[in-house]
């Protein structure tokens, strides 16, 4: 179902919906047979909710498909991220907190390095410590250009970010410079559509002066150009549902991708009880709540599967105190998975529960975990459905059709 | 898959197909882990069926979407809901049975109050009573317009039908005239193509003599008109799936949906022993044949559990009279949930069963509900991927490429 049949049947109010995402939660056993990190995790607040409502595993993306930070939320927040794609560059803005504006042009840039005739020897300027790339992101900042101002930031290593403000708000359908392979030149910057000459114009005016920026610089000597993008034109998560919206998250990539969707979002330390107090204080005249743990991601990602359990069992801990704190739907579940065995997303099914509103529940004492979640009244469905359920548990959407 | 995909591979003969609908038949438990109605009613005839052959959840439109009847039966007839939609004045003609032709333009009116500077006062003319609003619509029906028939019918308390047969075939893209509050005039009447306007200049002359023709009223002195729509011109259920079919029910929207696609229809008297005689006299030369049966959803709407679960129990009974009648593939399933915990219609997958024809079968002792359905053997599946099953059950539906 697309988002503007979800508006058209949407109503003006109803209940509070809480959405609470621990980053990469779907797991795999140590050994075939064993429990997942969500399995061996002793969670009796989740147990208890799934054992009297419903639960079921997500898709994400599509079967096989490793989601991003980006798309895996996109998906939690109801927009389909097959259809709502999101450029490599505005995703870098979001992800170092970056106030890209309509207009704007995004890069996602890596600093190189060329030698005396131009060519590039090194398309990650062996991997610069972020330290000595912050200082070479600012003189880089520093270079003046007409008719536009094009921010540098550093992000991590040899990537940086790269913001073009045009006079004239411009398009961004201009080619990648890097060749993709060294000893080649970089490729000139070219624009697809008059539209997105603006940007282009700049940004071959700006390429002129970084020699001369970086004339100290042996290492990251050189810039190249990746993924042109701008800030999407999205239906706006509370106009489609309805939802007066808040998201409440340490790191800044998931305050962006909320934002940039339309919903308010608030930084806090990291830690559950950072979000059952944020909760408190601000939930209150919201009718939707997103809260971001990262642990459990991070724990994953380290390949640490016991600190990935206690990051779960911490966050179980707090589930009491969320509830009384913002009573409604509540949706437990994550972006994806990340297995501690794999070090990494993937794209394995994600457990997720709802629990208010009216559901079939009774799925006995299995707890909440993926082996339950995959026999659970809810089944297997797509990320993107959840929001629907979620708004149909509040009483939030009206009959289709007569 | 599409429906030409379908009638290419339909064969032009086979075995016959009876799809029962128990109207709203999914439902929800009144408390946690206990028994749905469904689940609750004492259906041994169902539950053989379920044991032996193939059982399963379907989602009559999208996850989270509370399906109307219109949307609900499509699905079922095999047209996907959200691809094919019926505007709401073509769903009011089908519900009173008029006989809306190709190029009628239908409309949704209401009956409201005006003052004498023509500003709306009631929007539904104080929910005037049926049998009051019946002569008023009687006065409306009476009002000539040249080239034109402008067709009044009384629907229920202040909602009327209105059907516009213009000499010239007439399109329907005009807008709504309620202007949604009170205290504002009705908006003027405006097509959106030079095809629509022949009907938009009918009702604009017939919308002047409205005035004279309600005089005597000071309460439903003035119309409001929405949903101005038309018969669509859809695939024909017949020529799709290559099947003389009939439909049997008792209420005139069920028969207007079969209608609506292609099918023949006939009227019975309420109760399932009706629907028994209907299909022993008339079943013999069909392919196909869907009886219809409100009482479930009644009761439903009723909040009435106990009289859900009789209603359940009652079609139940006359099952092996079905089969004896109208050998074949056999379909139980209902057009949407409707829990008498809700007392309205709901989102909440729907159970259904397919014996006859080739499956898998051996799902128990479980019997036909809800959460037996959910481990069936079928899985969840979308409502309009229940006729090409039954369809592949009958052997009618050739192999898709060599």
């Amino acid at each position: 179902m697309e988002l503007d049949d979800i508006q058209a049947l949407r109503t003006s109010d109803g209940g509070s919906i809480l959405l609470l995402v621990l980053d990469g939660l779907g797991g795999l056993p140590r050994k075939p047979g064993g429990p997942t990190e969500l399995e061996a995790a002793r969670t009796p607040n989740l147990d208890a909710l799934a054992g009297t409502h419903d639960i079921g595993l997500h898709i994400p993306v599509a079967q096989g498909i490793t989601p991003g930070s980006g798309p895996g939320h996109l998906s939690l927040f109801g927009y389909d991220p097959l259809k709502y794609r999101i450029g490599r560059g505005a995703l870098e803005a979001l992800g170092v907190e970056f106030d890209l504006r309509p207009g704007d042009v995004a890069i996602r840039a890596n600093l190189c390095t060329a030698d005396d005739q131009g060519r590039i020897v090194d398309r990650r300027a062996g991997r610069i410590p972020t330290e000595q790339a912050v200082p070479v992101c600012e003189a880089l900042d520093q270079i003046e250009v007409p008719d536009a101002r094009v921010f540098v930031r550093s992000v991590k290593e040899h990537r940086a970010l790269i913001v073009v403000r045009t006079e004239q708000p411009s398009g961004a359908r201009i080619a990648d410079t890097d060749p993709g392979r060294d000893g080649a030149e970089p490729l000139p910057i070219v624009a697809a559509d008059a539209e997105s000459e603006p940007a282009a114009r700049a940004m071959r005016l700006w390429m002129e002066n970084v020699g001369t920026a970086l004339a100290g610089e042996t290492r990251a000597n050189m810039v190249l150009l990746r993924g042109f993008s701008q800030l999407p034109s999205w239906p706006r998560f509370p106009d489609v549902f309805g939802l007066r919206s808040l998201a409440v998250a340490a790191y800044p990539m998931y305050r962006g991708v909320a934002r940039l969707v339309g919903m308010n979002a608030i930084a806090v330390p990291e830690g559950p009880e950072h979000l059952v107090r944020a909760l408190q204080q601000h939930g209150p005249g919201q009718d939707f709540v997103f809260l971001h743990v990262k642990a459990t991601d991070k724990a994953g990602e380290d390949g640490d599967f016991d600190a990935k359990v206690a990051a779960i069992e911490a966050a179980d801990v707090v589930v009491p105190d969320l509830l009384t704190a913002f009573p409604g739907v509540f949706v437990v579940t994550g972006d994806h998975s990340t297995p501690a065995t794999m070090r990494s997303h993937s794209w394995h099914p994600v457990p997720f529960l709802i629990a208010g509103g009216s559901g079939r529940g009774g799925h006995g004492t299995d707890g909440f975990g993926e082996r339950a979640c995959r026999q659970g009244g809810l089944g297997t469905i797509r990320g993107c459905e959840l929001m629907p359920l979620a708004m149909a548990r509040a009483g939030r959407l009206s009959k289709f059709g007569a």
